[in-house]
Parts: C-alpha cells; sequence; structure tokens
C-alpha cells in the first residue's frame, strides 16, 4: 500500500464530520501534542494518536515517517532526528564531537531557531509534563542515537553529559545571550567546544 | 555611621506614611525587583534602588552588602556571589574547574534549589527584560568575578564557555532531569564535569 492509497482510506475510521478540504496533518498533530503532554513521549504511540484524531493510523505513517518525526512537527523543530542526527554522527569517531556542534549550530543558528528554544525552555521550566517529554525525546532520539552510533561504554551517562553542553549552549547562546558566545561565528564555537563534547563522548571518564 | 543608625535616620526621606513594623527590607526587594526588570542589572544602581522605595540610600546599604547581594536576595539565590564566588575561585588555578563544579552543585543540589532554577529559566525564557538582567548579572557578578581573579587572556570568552557548561548543568539536572546526570552523586559530577570547566578557564582556546 503506497502512502497517497493510505491517506485515501483513511476516511472511513474518522470520528465525527470532516469539512471538505481540513487540515488533517494539522489534526494529527494537534492529537499529538496533547498525547506527548499526557503520556510523555515514550508512552506515546503512533496508534494512539491516531485513536485520538480519529483517523486510521496508516494516515499518520503516511505524513510522518515515525515518532520523532512526529514530535519535531508538534515542537516545529527545525530538524527530523532520526535522519540528520545519525548522518551526522556516522563518519570519524574522532571528530564526532566536532561534527555535532556543527550540526547543532546549523540547526538552531536560524531566524527561527531562537524562538523555538525558548519557547521549548519555557515550557519544560513550567511544566512538568513538558519537562518529562523533552526529557525522554533527547534521551531515545537525540543523544540515546548520537551514542547508539558510537558503541561505547555508559552510553546514558555520556548522552547526558553531552546534552549539559549541548542544551548549555543554546541556553547560553540562543535564550540569555551571554556575549561573546551569543554573537561567535559559528566556525569559532565548533573550535571551543567540540573537544568538550568529544571527550564526553569517547575519553574514559573515571 | 554605624549600620543601626543609618537605619533609624532613614526614615525622614521615605515618601508616603509607613505602618509601624513594615519590612523595610522587603520594600527594598520589591523596589529592586522592578528596577532590574525596567534598566538591566548594569543600569541599576543601589541609589536609584533606595529613590524608587522612598527610603534613604544608607538603609539599602544597611540592608545589602552590593548590588549583587541585592539580586541575591530579589531572585531568591541561595548564595551570595561576591564572597562565596571569590572564595570558590581563590586557590591553585590547576584546581579552579573543580572547586567551581563543586561550588555550584553545593549551592543548587539543595530541596530549594531546583524551584529557584526553574523560577530563573522560566523567566530568562518568557521575557527579554528578565533574560537581559540575568546575562548582566551573571556577566559581572559570576563568571565575570571567576574570570577575573584568574588573570588570564579572553576574560569574556572564558566565562561566557563556562556558563554554557553550568547553565547547561543547570538545565540537564535541575530542569529537564536527563538521568544519569540528574541523579549522580555531587563528587561523581565534579570528575566528570571539571576538565572541561578547566579547560575553558586556563587552557590554550584557539
Amino acid at each position: 500500500m503506497t502512502a497517497p492509497e493510505r491517506d485515501a482510506t483513511a476516511q472511513p475510521r474518522r470520528r465525527g464530520r470532516r469539512p471538505a478540504g481540513s487540515d488533517t496533518r494539522a489534526e494529527i498533530v494537534t492529537a499529538a501534542r496533547l498525547a506527548f503532554a499526557e503520556h510523555g513521549y515514550e508512552a506515546t504511540s503512533l496508534r494512539a494518536v491516531a485513536r485520538r484524531a480519529g483517523v486510521d493510523p496508516a494516515l499518520v505513517h503516511h505524513y510522518f515517517t515515525d515518532k520523532a518525526a512526529l514530535f519535531a512537527a508538534c515542537q516545529q523543530l527545525p530538524f527530523n532526528p532520526t535522519e540528520q542526527i545519525d548522518r551526522a554522527v556516522a563518519g570519524d569517531p574522532d571528530h564526532v564531537g566536532e561534527r555535532l556542534v556543527r550540526f547543532f549550530l546549523s540547526t538552531w543558528d536560524s531566524v527561527e531557531g531562537r524562538p523555538r528554544i525558548m519557547a521549548l525552555v519555557a515550557a519544560a521550566s513550567t511544566h512538568e509534563d513538558a519537562a518529562r517529554t523533552l526529557r525522554e525525546f533527547l534521551a531515545r532520539e537525540v543523544f540515546g542515537r548520537v551514542v547508539a552510533g558510537l558503541g561505547t561504554d555508559v552510553p546514558e551517562l555520556r548522552g547526558s553529559l553531552v546534552a549539559s553542553q549541548l542544551v548549555g549552549l543554546a541556553m547560553a547562546r540562543y535564550v540569555v545571550r551571554v556575549e561573546p558566545l551569543a554573537s561567535a561565528e559559528p566556525e569559532d564555537v565548533v573550535r571551543w567546544l567540540a573537544p568538550t563534547v568529544q571527550r564526553y563522548l569517547t575519553a574514559p571518564l573515571d
């Protein structure tokens, strides 16, 4: 079954009426936002989101390749974690820190990046459910993917240490805007921070 | 003039009536909160806070040793930056990273630490004036003090890099609570993060 077919066949399972031309994708995103807020990232399935949106599960898969892509759409993240993090991590393990910091900056150093970071941080610091969802998403889809690709010891610890530096970079560069880090050229930031991320990922920690 | 004398002589300069036993200190803190929000940390003087609170400037000095102490009271920070950071930085420069991470954890690893951090982060991510005040406070009284004590090159850059790691630690450990970093023993966190802070403070950066 191809994606367009799924899209067409999904209609009968919807609850209630749907006006012609309504935005099914937007309805799925709204349902997913509620599901993530209520149950967190881990416990939310694409099937449950489909049920809540009143659409066939195949329709959710039609619009979103996986749960990470759906979450990225909910949070208006400027990247798809599944594809892009795997790509950033692939390659020489001795330079993974450098690639990761560069990917981070290329993703967030945009006009839309700052307000998205601020919204994520504001939600996580005021709502426990938002903090939980972000924590589970970061652990599984961002830093979990980074360390899984490297096959090192203590992957969760390494992932959480990288998270501390990159979330801190987001806070210092985009939210609080501490100078000169806030206005520095991306390649300078890469040079300063890459050794830290590299150490957290691959150096002995004890 | 001793502090108690200042307290007594301050009454005539107040605007309006003051009921007996009113909390002058609390009034100064309220006036300071408004002044910091309107003008930022740098541009707010103790004299301007006194004027806004309708008290003699000497009375502000009676309750607060300096502007940093007044800001700490406004934000309910569990430490006085001026004294405690200078003390944490003093000593062998080869171990300043270790002392700084240990001081950070001893300050914030308390029951009250997490809600205070969350309030600071929530304010900075939703109000530009709060972000500015926090940025100016961190630059001058926290990371500015740290690097001033060391006399290294590019002090602002080093300060902002340390800020990125320690603010990130606060986010990962207290706000988002990424495990295992969130539940790790303080001395383990010191061991993992101290080399990063040490490098930002004293190693060649180019």
